[in-house]
């Protein structure tokens, strides 16, 4: 058994740190230390007791010491990987990210990758992640990193900015669910039944969250025909999830029913591979996001904050109960591919998987260092791209704006330049404002998020 | 003197041929035969005896032979440069290409470049272009070919569609008018005058009507410090011609103030290299073009097909005139650059100038092939882009946006593929609408335009 | 079990195609059709017999039917798969390939790849290449393609040039060594058993037979400082192979005790990952292979044509009693990797590993188009290029001769330019001969292979 | 008249500086200071008291005020252009450089650019130049540096390596001289008298004194078939200058009658523009410059360091004379075009011409970043590289090897690491030697040049 220390900064979180400490438990090969770094000491330290607890279980393969602590580089020294999952600011801010547009007639699904949101977001999360790539490079330069925090393509463009020999790469498990989504088809079209996700292969390129696969095949089975004939067959109805009851789903605040993804397929012949409400986000505001009624239309929905404060209610209490022991922490795999990724690059398996890491040529019509989202493949201590090839003619000027927008928005986050970030925010496809009405709302979002921009000049 | 033959593919033309016939007159270096087609052959016939009343005149330094031709081979043959200048379709086809959006809110100043005008000009030209490069091919592979009809990136990709070896490039005065802008101002501001445009040195970048200046200087001023201080003074009024009445210009057609040229500049830093009823049309929508009143506050006029129509009337006159001899045609430098061009590459003097052709890595960010807008060197008989470098990231997401739209455009056309133009149509910047009006909208045009798009499959 | 037809090029072999036969038989997860096609249409009925009386076997985990064909089109007809090892010409166009420039003062180790022969050898093959191109778009355009056939990167690329679309690949064993040798490197100096060799994992960059690792791994062991030391221990003595006796091992032909690979990392820092036979080819001609006690010197030998003679006579033996019953075929793993290919391809197991296919970015300091060997991953039904990265500064010079070199080979062949092959000639590191005397060696050569170059102008 | 200042490293020159001196005398656009920095201090006093003295002179059409400084700040500060002309080290290392190697049959006509002479000359050369690039950037950051010192390439690129915002480019004669000789040809074939050489339009491409021109062209003539004729005819003979007598001329120093270069050109149907002299050493040891015989046979000559230094004495005595006024300054074009360049970069005129600057895409298939020579348009203030497009296959492999000995050679001397300078040697065409005889050359050479060699870590 291979004994590893892992950093996770943000290791107070009550979402991705569990999914982690539940697949290290279940992992037969690694075992060793989790050093949790967050602002919030009090949550590392209680993850620290919940990480500890799962010791000695039956259902854990391997052990885990967890220690809590204040100082960032006490949790980074002799680090082999570092993981990185933190919310940049509070929800106050997400409420303005996210809501503060609706005035202006600007929706938003997610609100934290693209959009007025994600825009606003990144100008307080990149200093972040400077501050985060600088500790690595003075406590643990060789480590891994692996980052879950969005927005995801500018993160990782600033841990490479602020420290250009970073280990770094993202990850996001929106494209594992339209692998799903093809294994599911697989079996309601062709009767194949328990495809692994991971079975199905796919080409994937474009940035994260409006990630594209340009093939996708199961054995020798083309999927790309098979697709057509679902989309075809679904475009209008979507498709519900029959594991929760019909109303309870057209309300939920997650929903997704494809039809974005189905559209978009059915009009380029190339597959969107996020969930409908980040891919909405992308396109022009007209033509899925333009309106709630246009949202409920296509069958997804809004993601309010409100859910997301209540959700985190719920969160604190099970925590609270976990710590107790009231409740015991449930020991299964999280889906997510972040284990997995740590095995490889020990050299314990070999892995083909897409990530976000900068354009070294794996497509080589995007410029060279933008953060792209490609399959590369792991193996032991080397992550290396695959080459994509060149975006597809018929999707290149909806992927080459977005690349164009977020080059922007990491310079004038690096520069600290509130001037650069408009003209990257006005260059967003959701912002379809006049001019002087944008920088309005722009205005008033970077007021509402100004706490997080001591650096900027904010005049 | 060298003699040359000149081919001249819309000979019948009454603006571009009449002063290609002054400029070639005025040439003291070269001689020859023009071979006038046009598909109006009494068009080209009429032009032949205008340009030959020419010969001999006193003011004329130089003998041309002007002929008709009813077949395209005939012309062709032997000529060692090939002009272009068509009007693809009537002023029918382009009243729908630039009024039938009307009706859905989108307003086109130009509509003969980008926008839904833009794109529908473009499927009935592209076939037309392709014809005229396979008879180069056939009948004079080794002629360079100058074009400039519009929409000029999308003819010119035709072109080398067409016939991959040909010897192609388009041309536009509109970045000539920025230099002569930079020039007023210096003669404004420094009080420098008679300064030839020539003597503006900028780096070209960007596609046709949507050029951007890196760099300009005269001698060893650099103009972009004095060029921002030149918009903050402007921004508001506007630049308003002086040898014309006000009232005369408020109504003027063409009325151009610089003023989206100027906040173009204080927006980006970089200088937007063409006419404003050019550039409006490459924006968001909402920016400068979104009503006919935000147009008027940013000084600059939608041009009306109807005057086009008018001004075809007064044409027709004149040429009636220069015909029968009641007017003299008169003999003056155009400003267009053809003719030192043609005398460049016969090695009769060096040019350095911007021009449009397939991207082979003088802008490496772009996609290679894509036709783009920079400099280039015409010395004999080759003609070779220079680096332009790196589209600055400030507006790579604004071009590249636009460099995607036109690669569908060019395949919509070259394999009739109805399908994929409105895939262009729905990625331009001025169709903000949603997908079924879009549609409606698309459909409508193309059912206007259906005479010229005879290889379609309209379905 | 996955029911395929394989067509083999050259299927009347008595090496490769016995492999295939064992590792077919070998795999549990397909099944199905292999037809033989040989110019020598005798010896692919044999195979077929060969072929056919493993079915029903025990250790046959697998059932294929075998059939000889005396038109590639029948045996390609259908085919998924088609595999290709030929010998093109006879061992008396290689007698001169490898041979004739001895008296010249020029010493081949192997012959068929670079040097004097190589080339010559190149362009017999290509031709053949091209006919094989053109037959599979014909029959199979859809067939994934495995080139065995010397020289590899002019044979794919002659592949290629051919029929552009053909989803073609070369496989190579050498680096297969280099892994086993690394492996028993770590069996000896850190006492780590059994280790296979797909668990070391490399970075491969370069062209075939002079292939280069950037980093080589096990597990999380970083195998380039060990590596160092054993180049430093076993430097002056090289690796003797324990298995055979040390005398019959010096007459070995066949020999190999790595000290130009030693010497290469030593001095360069980078893994050459091909057999001392191969490597010292690729180098000036005084490094390594400038005479024969030089080569002894080295701890390597030169392979006579006369050993391949009389190692056909034992396979003529072989094969006589293999069909006569006298001698049962060894059913036995190859060590080769095509079937493990062919079942990745079939996504029926994953694989990345290296082959050789044109550059389209994979390595970006080489000239795209040239065929290059790097890694690649396989999955259903696709193989793309991993980002091997630039070659590095220090071997630049080394490969980008030969990548040129090679080039000029295609060209030369496929437009059947004797003078062209001349410029290869003499751009290859072995021919140091005044021109006078490279000529007349070149002359030599192509008069005693002329049989084979039917299409060349030689006049 | 536009005032400028003028700094020049190396102002103490007996050969550069004067022909500037001329050149800047003819020029009646510009007029200034000259600042003259040496490290012979007295030398540089000399040539400002031999520059004051034009100063008055009715040929002068500008006036110059020189000056001498002990200081390279001094010189530096205020500059507009700075000029590089200097010898590294004496000739007593370039002795070592091109005669020591002639014991291992080694020769080398230069031994100032490749060769093991060239090489071991920029390991010398190259930290001066990092020096001088951080005095540039300490004092004058913005001023245009033209360089003339050899190696010219691997000089340029050191610049680049010390300050990468340098505007720095390299000059050479020797395309000029190609020209002239087409020219000639012109006149010989065509009887077209009195063509300047600038009227020869060229695309140049390739490394400084390995320059290749890809197309020729006088006004509309194509002058490759011309030039093929005129390499038939000359090939045998070559080309003796009608100018010096026949004796002489066999016995000069700098004899070159061009039958190298018309070899090539025969050889590769590509014009090589530099001297025999330069083009045979980098080419295969074996082709033009294996011995003296072999030299003699190619028309050309081996120049002696031992007449280097009698050239000396003879400038050295012309120095004194003109110092005390024994003799005139004579004013005459010298034919180099630094002050048309410096004209160019003010704005005062348009020039397009070969330089040596860094790659960033006018040759797409060599590496990025390595100094190569291209035509460049100068402009007001700004230099850009014109696309020379690839490398023609043909010679890839000939000039690909030279630009990654150099790629070597500079990074050696950076990182003053003298294995990685072997690396480079061992590279050379010229360095055909079995390993251990080339590291005693080596050895040797290096010990003959330590004193410049402080900061290596020579053990």
């Amino acid at each position: 058994m291979k004994k590893i220390k892992i950093a996770y900064v943000g290791g107070g979180s009550r979402g991705w740190a569990w999914e982690l400490m539940s697949d290290l438990a279940l992992a037969d090969d690694i075992c060793g230390d989790v050093a949790l770094y967050d602002i919030d000491f009090k949550a590392a330290e209680n993850n620290a007791v919940i990480g500890n607890k799962i010791k000695g279980r039956t259902e854990a393969k391997s052990d885990w010491n967890y220690t809590a602590h204040e100082k960032i580089g006490d949790a980074l020294t002799g680090a082999d990987f570092v993981i990185i999952s933190i919310l940049p600011g509070t929800f106050d801010e997400m409420e303005s990210d996210v809501h503060a547009p609706e005035k202006y007639g600007i929706y938003q699904s997610v609100g934290d990758t693209s959009g007025p949101g994600g825009i606003i977001r990144a100008l307080r999360t990149i200093p972040m992640f400077e501050e985060i790539a600088l500790a690595v490079k003075e406590y643990c330069p060789k480590a891994w990193v692996i980052n879950y925090t969005n927005p995801m393509t500018v993160c990782v463009s600033a841990l490479y900015k602020a420290f250009p020999e970073i280990k770094a790469f993202g990850c996001c498990h929106e494209v594992f669910s339209t692998q799903k989504l093809l294994a599911s088809m697989l079996e309601e079209m062709k009767g194949i039944k328990d495809i692994e996700r991971s079975e199905i292969k796919v080409n994937v390129t474009g940035v994260n969250h409006f990630t594209w696969l340009t093939s996708a095949q199961y054995k020798d089975i083309d999927l790309i025909p098979l697709y057509k004939e679902y989309c075809e067959k679904y475009k209008d109805e979507g498709i519900v999830r029959k594991d929760v009851d019909a109303d309870h789903w057209m309300n939920n605040v997650f929903r997704n029913t494809h039809k974005v993804k189905f559209d978009l397929f059915l009009r380029y012949g190339i597959i969107a591979a996020a969930g409908d409400r980040h891919l909405a986000e992308f396109c022009d505001k007209e033509w899925y996001i333009d309106n709630p009624e246009l949202v409920d239309k296509w069958g997804y929905a809004l993601t309010p904050v409100k859910w997301r404060r209540e959700n985190l209610t719920e969160r604190l209490e099970k925590s609270a109960k976990l710590l107790s022991g009231e409740k015991e922490f449930e020991i299964k795999p999280s889906g997510e591919e972040g284990v997995d990724q740590i095995r490889a690059l020990l050299g314990l398996r070999d892995l083909v998987t897409n990530v976000n890491i900068p354009n070294v040529g794996q497509i080589p019509n995007l410029p060279l260092g933008a953060v792209v989202e490609t399959n590369a493949t792991f193996r032991s201590n080397e992550l290396r791209p695959v080459m994509a090839g060149n975006i597809p003619d018929d999707i290149y000027a909806l992927i080459s704006r977005i690349v164009g927008e977020q080059l922007l928005v990491v310079e004038a986050a690096t520069e600290r330049d509130i001037e650069k970030a408009f003209k990257a925010f006005i260059a967003d496809p959701l912002v379809n404002l006049p001019l002087d009405k944008a920088r309005e709302l722009f205005d008033e979002m970077i007021e509402n998020t100004k706490k997080y921009l001591v650096d900027y000049d904010l005049k």
